[in-house]
């Protein structure tokens, strides 16, 4: 690793493997020259993708002979798998030859080896998976998405602090405004843990603007919503059906008759527009949170155009030094917040 | 109350009061002229929008002379509003003056109410909020909606066995596909009460298709999404935001500048079939499960078509006689459930 940001790819994860992976290298390469590519993978498999592009500075593969398994259970890889290329990349990234890797494998599994191999950072209990989504004004970051289920106020906490200087950092908004993500009923208005997390933002120096809710992801009002990561993934995956429900919709009835495949070829550049805006390839890439070191994870049926899409955010993370800037952040906040935390429990006790 | 079927509305409830309840019930009688329905409110302020249509059999005024507000706290209302149009049209349920009501008041107090005032079935523990969202084969039902933020697996079991039977008498579903709500990372799939509740659905004698995700309540392979309140609220506002926010994007999208201004002119038949398929107000009415009579739920935002559509969902419960249905369902299953669990327990102990 020169003083060129370098992103370890794993060239055989996800559903499509080096098929997509070589062509979304080669894509990232034509907008980035000043970036370093290694390909983790079977040299074999990876080879015949690259066709005339000669491997080179730029972009290099890194032999591995092992694959993960779309469906492996994430301690079997972690115990099996030590020459696969989802470890490899990680490996990459822990030994510092690599800024930071992006696989499209296996989430579970991308997450046991990645906090193995690289640890989590100081004073985080656990990693979390962040990523964007688009809204009004531009995006709304959203964190966790299906990392942990159980969190207690605490880890809550710590993700808000981490997203937040996600946000700052690859945003660029200086004081980003953080939600918790809650329902709307008085009296019931949240669990124990969700309350308990309330007084916790509240009570720390992040720009906390208190409960949101479900729809207020995609008003544009809030920069980072935090909850747990089983309403997390609901929330995300739950979008996602319906924005996909809306689009099935909107094609059924451009395509009812003569009449309407008419209209739909003279809406055709602006139907092509409103595709372009809402293309969740657009957003494909969520970043492991809390560890040292970068890992993407991009969606496993990604396209080159998604996966492309997940290096730029390897490569804008590195670039904005994301790691230094949340271990420094967490450092602050966190020991505020323990003592904050100590002093609430001497008022109790 | 003769054999005709009879409604109770809540006419100050919602954000319009008697302004949209009001049309809403002349509405409603035109189509169902069969039916009778009763305007519960203050008497002076219901009069003026019945303009022309003089009460008679078919719809008359019961007075009430309380209100509950938007954001007034279910216990206060439960406590010091025992004249209010919401507490008053659940009496007429609970004294057989009326087979059904309907309120597009405050969620937490109308379940409270109602709760308080008609009781829960017998061996149903808590009583759950249910609706209809679209799906492409044409609608997916979804519990909790958010009436219980912490649920055990039994009272998962429960709303399942109680959503599967309204599903069969309301859509007409001989054997409901039954799902239950969870996130798709293997080995942390779901927390420790979506895992025990599973155990219970499979031994059901329910048409249970195992774990479900997010963006299946879309593809309408499943009939009934099960989940607690907490997810369910959260699930539900969340696809109403992406929903609305997709339908935005659409409008900014044709009205870009001229050209796109004469695409939608084109496309206008197209678009406004598009937006009667999506129409939230065309899904408006959720069902309070659970209790010894029919309740039903408006949103507070509801407009005249919206309302109108609540009242038709309450008039088919009647029609179908989903209570005697529910409690004949819930006593069949739930003895088996326990003889189940008992028999699980010993096992184990």
């Amino acid at each position: 690793m020169g003083t060129r940001l370098t992103i370890a790819l794993d060239a055989m994860g996800g559903d499509h493997g080096p098929s997509v992976v070589v062509p979304a290298a080669l894509g990232f390469l034509r907008q980035r020259p000043d970036a370093e590519l290694i390909l983790v993978g079977r040299e074999e498999a990876i080879q015949p993708h690259l066709k005339e592009a000669a491997p080179g500075a730029a972009l290099r593969i890194h032999h591995a002979t092992q694959e993960v398994a779309m469906d492996e259970l994430p301690s079997r890889a972690l115990r099996n798998k030590k020459d696969s290329s989802m470890r490899v990349a990680i490996d990459l990234v822990k030994r510092g030859e690599a800024d930071a890797c992006v696989s499209a494998g296996n989430t579970g599994a991308l997450m046991a080896t990645a906090r193995f191999v690289l640890k989590t950072l100081a004073q985080v209990d656990r990693p979390a998976i962040i990523a964007a989504v688009p809204s009004l004004d531009g995006q709304t970051h959203m964190l966790d998405l299906g990392a942990n289920v159980d969190c207690t106020a605490e880890h809550l906490l710590q993700f808000a602090v981490m997203g937040s200087e996600l946000v700052r950092a690859v945003v660029g908004i200086a004081s980003p405004r953080v939600g918790l993500l809650n329902i709307g009923q008085e009296e019931i208005k949240g669990n124990e843990q969700v309350r308990q997390a309330h007084e916790l933002l509240a009570a720390s120096s992040l720009n906390y603007i208190g409960y949101v809710e479900g729809d207020d992801i995609y008003v544009g009002e809030v920069d980072l919503v935090v909850t747990d990561g089983f309403v997390g993934n609901v929330a995300l995956k739950t979008s996602e059906g319906a924005a996909k429900f809306m689009a099935h919709l909107l094609r059924q009835h451009f395509n009812r008759n003569l009449l309407s495949r008419l209209a739909a070829l003279a809406a055709l550049p602006v139907l092509r527009g409103f595709r372009r805006t809402v293309d969740p390839r657009r957003y494909n890439g969520a970043s492991l949170l809390g560890l040292q070191g970068i890992v993407i994870k991009s969606h496993g049926g990604a396209d080159v155009l998604a996966f492309e899409n997940a290096i730029h955010i390897a490569a804008k993370e590195i670039n904005t030094k994301v790691i230094a800037r949340i271990q420094h952040e967490v450092a602050a906040h966190l020991n505020l917040a323990r003592g904050f935390g100590l002093e609430q429990q001497r008022a109790v006790g």
